[in-house]
């Protein structure tokens, strides 16, 4: 709790919006004056427990507020999570168990826990069923406050509602029980990507209904997938997953387009100044190398680089190997290695009985040659020396 | 409980509609197999405790389904009263009080009396927050059935809708609790003005998605006040209350255009077949002492008609009386009569000191010319033998 203005710009620098604009600075100002942490939070979705870095974006600038002396208020939507977001999803939900719900938040607090700080000063952990499990009546007050139009213009419901696709009256009370959320725990921030705009500024409409400072509003940029294209999902599969081993991070964060680096290492908060400005090759590895060893621990950076390059160690490029698509379900080795590689199926037999056929680097045993689809994808086969292929689903 | 076919023709044969075809012959069909009487619902809304004929079209209704055998299951929608039902309303309802609510029923039930049966095994008179007080986790559960396209296709939320007039998220919660109560208290049929058809129908889609029987809905025309256009209503003033003074309600009821004569009786159950066809007046006469009969009391009609008749002894016909409109607040007498009759101040001065003045039928007095406007409304004042008109608010 420094300086209001330069904190305020320094936690806005890579953020997509602050709203209202000014607002962050004069409630820093207001902490600074009444000697108190801000109240910033964050609701977790506790139906996806595998964070991925299109998570981390916004964790990683909760722990900048924890850096500066603030309080982050992550809000298990054990409550919410009965509900459903439809935020940027063309289907409702499924309904998940109170059970489901209790492991998916210990799950997800593990791993937020690799950004955030747990320190019981900047890190509060509340569920929303605390406050929402209130009377019926105190709801039917509340629900005075949306109004439908309003509702309708969000934007995934405005699409949904003119393609016919169905709204259920549950979704058009989700924003709702969110925006009290902030009027449960005080909030005074409220971090979330731009695809929670909506929801972020509708919590202010509930808490100026209810009498309460409406909250500042910060929505980070949402960080693009492995694939360059579109919003990291793990349902898309373009994830880099924070709790994968470290291998892993530094192979998929390896595969993201040169143009990417940029930004990744922005919204990722990774410093890259000392690197050559001129060499998309090694910036990359050395962002790959940073996400290892914030995710994965100390030390596992070099390490992880060496095995990806002994991988590779004849020299073949990795932003060179052709994708080769594999049908779901089982596949046949031998019948994939002939269909990639445009051998026989006895030639390709026989690499395996020789051990000349390597799956992500491990050489492929002759005894079992049905494999599953689903284990294989983004695996790198490789068959001899100079043949690989990245397999990737079909279609 | 007799004949399933012949009550079923009965019943409908003054209803607007029966959904579904056929459904109300099954369900009585089935209560006389299982040797139980059916479950007729309808929702009061105890914002509205002022009963008049527009009431008394469906809660005559109920009378018939009484005296087959059936058992009536009135809902007090005090929970519901507290989100308010826009039908065929512009704006929203005004939020009410615990203690209005529980006088507003108390007044309905007293005068809902009149018209059903009150025996115990007929009645049954439930408040609807004994079920809708529920935990939220079993409202959000109901909130999955409603879809918001179905919910604004419903006349007055589509045309607010488009005509940019806010609905608040409470308004779209309604349906559901109203289609809830239907669950609640194992409806076989709700009743309702055509108006209530689409909150009427949607009790179905809430017992279909909860596992029960769909009750039948039957749903009965609005009658058209006494102004012969407009549905009947209080707020228009174009109704006939049932507890007002059988003076009141024969005068009122003498208003209507003849074509209204037959409608009203069909829909009022008033039997006119021993009227003379051709003499609209005699019905006209029989229906308003009927009404008088039933709903101020036996003897009624006839005193209520006398005194009608002394009111326009001279022999003015009370159709031929015109309309004078008045501003609202404060008026002073003489002008009204100056305006009225194109007489001077002083003559209309004069003419109230020898008594030759009456408002309905009561000579005015000489010490009060300073009138409010409110109490004039819909009286009809006299000067001297052949001078008539009937005072109605300005615009």
């Amino acid at each position: 709790m420094s300086d209001p203005a330069a904190d305020a710009r320094f936690l806005a620098r890579n953020a997509a919006a602050v709203h209202p604009a000014g607002g962050l600075e004069d409630r820093l100002e207001t902490a600074r004056r009444e000697g108190r942490p801000l109240r910033v939070k964050l609701g977790m979705d506790p139906t996806a427990p595998h964070i991925h870095l299109g998570h981390v974006v916004v964790l990683q600038k909760l722990r900048e507020f924890q850096d500066l002396g603030h309080r982050v208020v992550l809000i298990v939507g054990d409550y919410t999570a009965r509900v459903g977001d439809p935020s940027g999803r063309s289907a409702t939900r499924p309904v998940l168990s109170g059970a489901d719900i209790d492991a998916n938040a210990e799950t997800y607090r593990a791993q937020a826990g690799r950004v955030v700080r747990e320190d019981p000063d900047l890190l509060e952990v509340r569920r929303n069923g605390e406050w929402l499990d209130m009377p019926m009546e105190r709801f039917l007050a509340l629900a005075r406050i949306p109004k439908v139009a309003q509702l309708l213009e969000r934007d995934d419901f405005s699409k949904r509602y003119a393609g016919g696709k169905p709204i259920s009256l549950l979704e058009f009370v989700y924003p709702l029980l969110q925006g009290y959320d902030s009027v449960a725990i005080e909030a005074d921030v409220e971090l979330g990507g731009t695809d929670q705009t909506f929801n972020l500024l509708f919590g202010r409409d509930v808490q100026r209904a209810e009498g309460r400072t409406e909250q500042v509003v910060m929505t980070m940029p949402l960080l693009v997938g492995i694939d360059g294209t579109q919003k990291m999902s793990k349902s898309l599969g373009n994830h880099v997953g924070i709790a994968e081993p470290p291998e892993e991070i530094f192979g998929r964060t390896m595969r993201i387009p040169d143009e990417l680096i940029a930004t990744w290492a922005e919204l990722l908060a990774v410093d890259l100044r000392s690197e050559p400005p001129d060499d998309p090759r090694a910036r990359k590895r050395a962002l790959a190398r940073a996400l290892c060893e914030r995710f994965a621990g100390e030390g596992t950076g070099d390490a992880a680089q060496a095995a990806f390059d002994r991988l590779f160690r004849d020299g073949a490029e990795p932003e060179q190997i052709d994708e080769h698509p594999i049908p779901a379900g089982t596949v046949h080795l031998p019948a994939v290695l002939s269909d990639a590689f445009g051998v026989s199926r006895s030639e390709a037999r026989r690499a395996i009985q020789q051990g000349g056929v390597r799956i992500d680097g491990e050489i492929a045993g002759a005894d079992g040659l049905d494999l599953d689809a689903d284990a294989l994808r983004d695996a790198v086969l490789r068959m001899g020396k100079r043949r690989f292929v990245r397999l990737v689903r079909e279609g």
